[in-house]
């Protein structure tokens, strides 16, 4: 067992025994409907969080959809498209705060006091930041970009969420949020602490690839959404690339794309891959995919339905989403109070 | 006339025709007390404005104070001494605004969307940011001081100021106001202008060194507090550095020194520093400092004065910035409002 593993361990143990000492920061940015990789990578979990009695913040990264590209289009329907699927997978709206980023003044206004707690060293050293610039379409590097740790700090911090589901990529990230909390209570705190340093509760769920045999992305095409119908689905599946080996073996080394539909199809019947391998054994790669197309649509279904339901009362996405901002803007007002106490910008 | 000159006297015979259509924003960081370097180089530029009819907007910058040093100290007393400054020389809070940038939430979050409008290349161009990050006493430059043009955009852009009394050495930073607000606009405007693109009013004060003959800072120990005694005053000045030519004349090139006391005792008297050597003549720098001694303290008297009486009300102070950081917040929800249809994020 690796130390991250242990560490997982030793959290699941403490969310197991006492939930409500934890608050979890969570959330997407609105650029899409969400699919079966958020699903099974981090939905899944956030519910099951949820379930056990953590409180969770889902968070609506509006702002930060502009980080990899000029202009945040059809953010309405975006955003809604994710409160609708937040609410068709679980995320109950009583007990779980589901927010936009942009309607939190006093979250964003912790950028400033963030800022100087670190070094444009330190944010040029970020991997992940490295990356995100290597992959993005942009030909220069925006501020927002560069600076993205820093939102994202104020994005954890201003609810005080102890608890970030995250994947190895996000850790220098949430290493950066904790450093910042550290040298905000270090110099500020008189003794106590301000912020948390938030823990990484780090996902165990293996990847699913895209239709493709590609990392699954909405922009790729090769996803398949939860709000798609049982026909997209099928479709998407039947084109799924796979190869000529006839008998099915889960391997996800040589036979990735077969071995991410055996995946899937596990996710969804609560097996492992390698038992739905030796159901399907030589029917080959068109019996794997009516499996798995029959595995997906038969575990979406209620959340589908649910789906649908909840399209219908735009009233309702409405309202969770007010209600949700009143309470994010409550929890932020009440953090920011503290900060101005702590630097003495309380006149 | 250089092309700045000419722009300053355009900009000023539209002042004085149609004042109400220009908003200032101005303001200083709470770093300490304002000294004759600030009243002569910028305070009593902003009095005039509004005294003429413009509408002020007067910013203490408490964040800012972070760009340079780790913690803000004593920043409750320094930002009373601020409003106490303000309120001395004239700023009136019945029609000029004061305001803490720390109370504004609204304000803070023009941070993001404006960081999305700038590239990294451009935060590492501008040479204010470079300058002041080469006599910073940090040893690693921090992300706040990074990213000082873009909360300098914010601070202005927020209550749509379309003007900024500036020296040569801010225009840079200002130009990258202007290409925000340019760039919001063709972005989200959809025809229209959400933001002005403000004009630099650039100051004619001539510099005034401190009296050791070097720049005038509240650092060093050199400079005459608006608050000081009028013995402080003399006190200080009779230590100030001249030079041993016992005939006195106005010389920037040669005698900084001589030429800067006379340059100070010259806007006192409201006469050129050329009158005020000529009536010195051959008396020596005994008789210049009593002199340069005589005007400030003769200036500065009804100054002081008010400060005084304003200076045992406390509650006026508190008030003052009240009503201030109100006013403030309005213009910024507004303004917020308006960025939020533009982009798209009311929900």
């Amino acid at each position: 067992m690796s130390a991250a593993q242990a560490r997982n361990a030793v959290l699941e143990e403490l969310i197991a025994k006492d939930p409500k000492q934890f608050r979890v920061l969570t959330g997407d940015r609105p650029t899409g409907r969400l699919h079966l990789g958020h699903y099974f990578g981090t939905l899944h979990n956030r519910v099951r969080l949820q379930d056990l009695g953590v409180e969770l913040f889902v968070i609506i990264a509006d702002y930060q959809v502009l980080t990899d590209r000029d202009v945040a289009d059809n953010l309405t329907e975006h955003v809604e498209e994710l409160v609708l699927d937040y609410l068709a997978i679980g995320v109950d709206p009583a007990r779980s705060t589901i927010f936009t980023h942009s309607a939190i003044p006093a979250l964003n206004q912790l950028m400033l006091p963030f800022l100087s707690l670190v070094s444009v060293a330190e944010l040029n050293r970020n991997p992940t930041v490295k990356d995100e610039i290597a992959h993005s379409r942009q030909s220069a590097v925006s501020g927002l970009m560069f600076t993205y740790p820093v939102h994202q700090a104020a994005d954890i911090l201003f609810c005080k969420a102890n608890l970030v589901p995250v994947g190895q990529d996000q850790l220098p990230h949430l290493e950066l949020t904790r450093t910042i909390a550290r040298r905000f209570n270090d110099r500020y705190g008189k003794g106590g602490a301000v912020f948390p340093q938030p823990d990484a509760l780090l996902s165990s769920a293996p990847l699913l690839l895209g239709t493709d045999g590609t990392k699954m992305s909405k922009s790729r095409g090769n996803s398949i959404a939860l709000a798609a119908s049982a026909d997209e689905t099928a479709r998407l599946l039947k084109g799924a690339k796979t190869d000529s080996e006839r008998h099915i073996t889960y391997d996800p080394a040589t036979r990735p794309e077969v071995s991410s539909l055996l995946l899937l199809a596990a996710l969804c019947q609560g097996r492992t891959p390698q038992e739905v391998a030796d159901e399907i054994g030589s029917a080959g790669a068109a019996a794997l995919k009516k499996t798995v197309t029959e595995s997906v649509n038969e575990y979406l279904a209620p959340i589908r339905a649910r789906r649908a339901e909840y399209a219908q009362d735009r009233d309702l996405l409405r309202q969770t989403l007010r209600e949700g901002n009143e309470r994010a803007r409550a929890a932020a007002d009440a953090t920011l109070s503290e900060v101005r106490a702590a630097m003495n910008s309380h006149y």
